[in-house]
């Protein structure tokens, strides 16, 4: 019963855990299940996800938008490789608090999504106002809060299925966001000729999702121990290319957000243009790393980051092909699709970012200077 | 004679000057003039840029798509917020380490622009063979050396005439790439219906450009002076919002590769869904704020970095209405044309990124671990 998870009284206490954000991590394959229920079948995914009368609506979508602020901009950035790559639409993201104050061009027959945990980010809703009067086609909203002012203010939701998030450092609002817009991808996709194996392929995937998570989720104590290292440091930088730049962006936003650590994320191919300058001992350098198609890229950017002295932590597969060795630090995960990877990659970033900031004794579920949800601009 | 620029003997050595970085930053006034000739004449701007031929297929444009580095990638960045308010087509910007390995969709009638100092960056250059591929209608570059493997491999190009750069932070070469930029963007938007009134606007105060930026360059002391507050600093944060964003990123990562001090940029809007966790009085805060329609978002903004203990280094025009006061350090800028605001401001962050390495004693035409062209993927 999927309500369960937005009004069950065990939501309201930590339960066995010594946060509420720990928690939260340790419940995302239940939620991540939940957000997929009703709407991944067995080998091909549900078409139907905002009824009859709306399906047509989606068939004429040429062109999506996606807005966001923060955490959430993070998911839209990955949904925009998942959008042109499965669905073949042109896909933009921005930030809402710069879209809504410049002069943006609207695609024909675009889809405006807007992408809030609580439904009241201040510059994400009056982006959506501003989209109106742009002349969007039609809006959705992807949305954890049923009621919400963006829920009501949009023609279409898919709301996400997280459950109260009482840690104001997002986790399980972030990938349960992933598995909604990865729902929302094929589902555009499947109408503009998504080839049938690959639907299979993918629905497969995202059922299984939910235990590669936990399978993550049990590394824990390796993460933990890999934490200690940023005990004392005050900077790191992390790489990711591809769809796993934007997760190298939210890992990072983690850290800082919880430890205070300066944390910044670059794609890796931008390294040689300028952060490789900061490289040295005291600034671990975090890549995400799995054995994909960019993996040789990668691994020429980490031999840069070791020829200046910078320790690495390398979050990959099995088969990526890297070991434990000087200078580096390995955590191996399991192999997923590797469109999905994003999702799988989120969690053991979330686990660094939460085991640094016990270690440095930080007040983990109410950070400094920051508020869950952002409602004022 | 332009080609002075590109050829005179007097580029060879730093003259009267410390370092080449410094000589390069003064002279943009001349190199951004020499860019501006013969395109933009009195009150109206050169709609034949590339000839009578290549008019043709300008004039069939509906899409630009932006592909560049490093600093030609924020120039690209700003490119955008003009090309979209200005000539009123849709204009996307990606970084070509990105763009050339994900599935992208090719909007009709794509001008490909790419951005290069060198004209030999690998990933800008193996992009460009991608995006042929990829069906676009032209590609032009953005390049500030003749005969590079970027112009002969592109349909067009408009070259920027800074001359040599030697330094390796870039200076000069994106200021040009702006300016060149900008002369893109008006010649687009006059063949689609731009107001005559703003085009002897911004063709006016293009032509007072170069005196406007010497004004910035007179200001240089009151830069050294505020650079001391920065010698044992280990962390900053830049904030802009609109087109000043992107200065905002080249300002910090201007500072990132000759101080080695951790800068890091964001949108002003996005600081309090993160980044404010950690300000704190060690981590200046540098904000490019001129008096344009935005200035009171990021006044408050700057309230919330104060109310953390942060100090505010704020470069700002006379008109913003932002004196000094406890923990506010102000440069007052000369008022300018807001369109033109983001060439401007670049100067006064160029000349603090200057003084602080200098006083830090760093390597500052030659940093560590940096290349001038990346001409490797």
């Amino acid at each position: 019963d999927i309500k369960r998870y937005e009004h069950g009284t065990q939501s309201a206490d930590k339960g066995q855990y010594k946060h509420y954000m720990l928690k939260e991590i340790f419940e995302q394959p239940g939620v991540i299940q939940a957000t997929l229920n009703g709407r991944v079948g067995k080998g091909e995914i549900n078409t139907q996800l905002f009824g009859d009368s709306a399906q047509q609506l989606m068939d004429s979508v040429q062109a999506v938008q996606i807005i966001a602020c923060g955490t959430s901009y993070h998911a839209g950035m990955v949904a925009r490789y998942w959008i042109e790559e499965l669905a073949g639409i042109p896909c933009q993201v921005e930030i809402a608090s710069e879209y809504r104050y410049r002069k943006t061009i609207t695609l024909p027959n675009t889809l405006f999504v807007t992408i809030s945990q609580s439904g009241e980010t201040a510059d994400t809703l009056a982006a959506l106002r501003v989209a109106k009067e742009r002349g969007a086609l039609a809006s959705l909203a992807i949305c954890n809060v049923p009621g919400s002012s963006l829920v009501r203010e949009s023609d279409l939701c898919l709301m996400t299925q997280a459950g109260p998030e009482i840690g104001v450092a997002s986790t399980k609002a972030f990938t349960t966001q992933l598995s909604a817009l990865m729902v929302l991808t094929l589902s555009l996709a499947k109408t503009r000729g998504l080839d049938s194996t690959l639907e299979a392929e993918l629905t497969d995937a995202l059922t299984t999702l939910p235990a590669k998570v936990e399978e993550v989720l049990a590394l824990s104590q390796r993460v933990e121990q890999l934490a200690t290292h940023f005990a004392d440091k005050q900077h790191s930088l992390f790489l990711g290319r591809g769809a796993l730049y934007p997760i190298a962006l939210e890992g990072a936003l983690k850290l800082k957000e919880i430890s205070y650590i300066h944390a910044e994320a670059y794609p890796a191919g931008e390294l040689k243009h300028g952060p490789l300058a900061l490289v040295d001992s005291e600034m671990p350098v975090i890549t995400v790393a799995p054995g994909n198609e960019l993996l040789e890229k990668l691994k020429s950017n980490m031999q840069e980051v070791r020829a200046r002295g910078g320790e690495l932590y390398v979050f990959a597969d099995q088969h990526a092909g890297i070991e434990d060795q000087e200078g580096y630090h390995i955590l191996h995960l399991p192999k997923i699709h590797p469109l999905l990877e994003p999702i799988l990659y989120t969690v053991p970033l979330q686990l660094l970012s939460y085991y640094v900031a016990v270690i440095r004794g930080t007040d983990v579920d109410q950070p400094r200077n920051l508020a869950k949800s952002v409602t004022v601009e």
